[in-house]
């Protein structure tokens, strides 16, 4: 059966799979001005620049006393005890900023308070003394010799006026918030949230909820993936609005997807998309536009669908769960990071040593579900089927295993942490 | 001068601070029920046991041809083609229920659907052929000889009935949430969120927004830290309640922190708990409750006040941003992890390469803020300053760097990404 505009592609690799679908990404259009309190897990849309340096003044780094580093060693040659005495003429709290320092004092300074002008070093107040007495005014001893500069913050040592604190395809985090929070950036530009519909095909899905356990008929399985790739959706900072489960007629599917497209940058679903499986929604998104099947050589996860349905994207998942977790990681993330402009779209993986035997090679690419050990080496998950979430579960990452590779106790194998693809 | 209720702790080590923090963070009571579309990032209160065993019924793991395997070898036999050829008696789509399978035939299967009695196989479609003709039913050549079991996931091989799939203590994520769905848990039990009073101290800070930057007075500063400790408080599910910048007065610090007492489990503060600082919050906790102020030697974030303010927890964090930032994912982190009862609150590290020099020994554990390299090595950003998140924003983690110990190129270090203490 050929269908007009459904291509099949022979068995492609994950890298130009990748490369493909990044290439389709294009960056959505519009740029939304968000709080800074509200921007994390959003991607930069524009340069961010610093209107003013860090810090502003110069500034102390210590709780302690600003000096004039010649004063104090001339209070030290007249002193008869061989410690510098000086009077204490001011004190400047953070926040506000002090008189020049008067010729033979010291001024009492906290963090972060500006170095009164003549000041030239800070002095700890672990190496100082203060004296009072009831009739002279406040002395201090200063019990160091302080170098010229010491526990000096300089203006502009940490951030240049002008200089770029973030650029235009960062991803913003919690300390990304603060830096720009630290030059007074009260609103972001951000790419807007990518609008992807999600729904599930197969008359086999009962929803969690809809019949208990003990009422399910034989051959019906809970809906899971949907759960699963919700929350990835959100975790990518995206407006997911959840379609259900649609109705496995053509009349139904085409009309669900036409709906969807109307309002969605990405149409995205699980189930229905291998060579042999019979359902309405291959033909209906043809129907409407274009699609293309691959065969992606890895495992979990060959079968994967990629096509448009009027101005939307739409992406078929593999309807097994792992299948679907795995290449949502792999594909779908770096996908709708693309489109959001980010400019680190994919994960980093590292070496570790593997802690388990590999003896059946497979010549896909494999992603094997492990877990980092208390002995620095990784663990494999027994069961590596890709019906069920247990295996990603128990796990922390995924070893990113070549084609044809066996592998034994102590080789060395790239590890990709979860933490790295959730986020 | 010494407050009734206020401890000074002489220098102690990080493991000991989080030892004493982790024992004062007794669990919440209070168990929440909630959609499990929405228990992301929350942690599971009660373990959960399947009431059904997944799969239900044995079923296909392919999509292909159930089959009797002595029938596959008696056609064989009769076959004058050397190919076993049967007839299809049935199709099976995934979420129906097959007949019986007849004698002598095979049955149309896909993946997911359930076994019908009496096949003990399935062969894949790809060595299969349908012959159809005008005259007679539709035969199935199989071209491969399948073994028993062959292609079948059995029921319960993945989760048997009354199986603990998630437990009590557990942080739920996408893949933990889709596991529960497909044990048809529409609703998750989880400790509640806690509830975090969040303010600033300090007369130097100006919130972003409040003031152009042209036109800050000397010494004054952008309030940032409130930015990342919200996000941060609430990626780990927290109910955050900004209070804003308390101004630097007795009466009013007091009368914010009595407030917030009252319905908050936690009162997060930064600033204002180092030993020579001067402001109102240290006495103001101790006048409604008490205050331990710890010296921890840890490297940027020393400063560190524990204590109650009625019936809620109170941490002060340090001033400076990037102590205040490390100081969080060390011990604030765990801490409100704990206080949720999960079981994992600290943070994975593990071995990585140094491609870079340290040279300046410090008597405290020192946390690094570093970058992975193309190189599999670990790169340290030059400027270590505790006053600028530049440094926590250009780092992807920290090297946990123990006292006294200088680093050369090619050492082994232990290393903590981000992406596990943000997650």
């Amino acid at each position: 059966m050929s269908a007009p505009r459904m291509t099949m592609k022979p068995l492609m690799s994950l890298d130009d799979a990748l490369a493909e679908l990044l290439g389709a990404a294009v960056t959505l259009e519009g740029v939304e001005s968000i709080s800074t309190f509200e921007a994390d897990g959003r991607v930069l849309a524009q340069d961010l620049v610093a209107a003013l340096q860090v810090p502003p003044e110069d500034n102390s780094s210590m709780d302690g006393y600003a000096v004039r580093c010649t004063d104090v060693a001339q209070a030290l040659r007249e002193s008869l005890s061989g410690v510098a005495e000086l009077a204490l003429s001011q004190r400047i709290a953070a926040g506000s900023s002090g008189a020049p320092l008067a010729p033979a004092s010291v001024a009492r300074i906290f963090t972060g308070a500006p170095i009164p002008l003549g000041a030239d070093a800070v002095v700890m107040q672990e190496d100082c003394e203060v004296l009072t007495s009831e009739t002279a005014s406040t002395r201090v001893r200063i019990k160091a010799v302080p170098e010229p500069g010491q526990w000096l913050r300089r203006a502009g040592e940490d951030i240049r006026q002008g200089a770029r604190v973030l650029a235009k395809g960062e991803r913003l985090a919690p300390a990304e918030l603060g830096l720009a929070a630290s030059i007074g950036m009260d609103f972001l530009p951000v790419a807007r949230r990518p609008r992807v519909a999600l729904f599930s095909t197969g008359d086999e899905l009962v929803m969690p909820g809809a019949v208990p356990p003990e009422q399910m008929k034989p051959g019906a399985i809970y809906n899971s993936n949907r759960f699963f790739l919700r929350a990835l959706l959100l975790r990518l900072g995206c407006a997911v609005s959840d379609l259900g489960i649609v109705p496995d007629r053509l009349d139904a599917s085409v009309q669900a997807l036409r709906a969807a497209a109307q309002n969605h940058d990405l149409i995205l679903t699980s189930g229905g998309v291998s060579v042999g499986e019979e359902d309405h929604i291959k033909p209906a998104v043809q129907s409407l536009g274009s699609l293309d099947l691959w065969q992606i050589a890895i495992k979990p996860g060959k079968p994967f669908a990629y096509g448009r349905v009027q101005s939307a994207h739409f992406i078929g998942l593999p309807g097994n769960p792992v299948s679907s977790f795995v290449t949502f990681l792999l594909l779908v993330r770096p996908f709708l990071l693309k489109l959001q402009g980010a400019t680190q779209v994919t994960m980093k993986s590292s070496a570790a040593s593997a802690h388990f035997t590999w003896a059946k090679v497979d010549k896909r690419r494999e992603f094997l579900r492990v877990r980092r050990n208390g002995a620095g080496g990784l663990d494999l998950f027994p069961n590596q089927s890709s019906a069920v979430l247990t295996s990603a579960v128990w796990a922390d990452g995924l070893v990113d295993n070549p084609p044809g590779r066996t592998i034994a106790v102590g080789d060395v194998v790239r590890f990709i942490p979860f933490s790295e693809l959730l986020a």
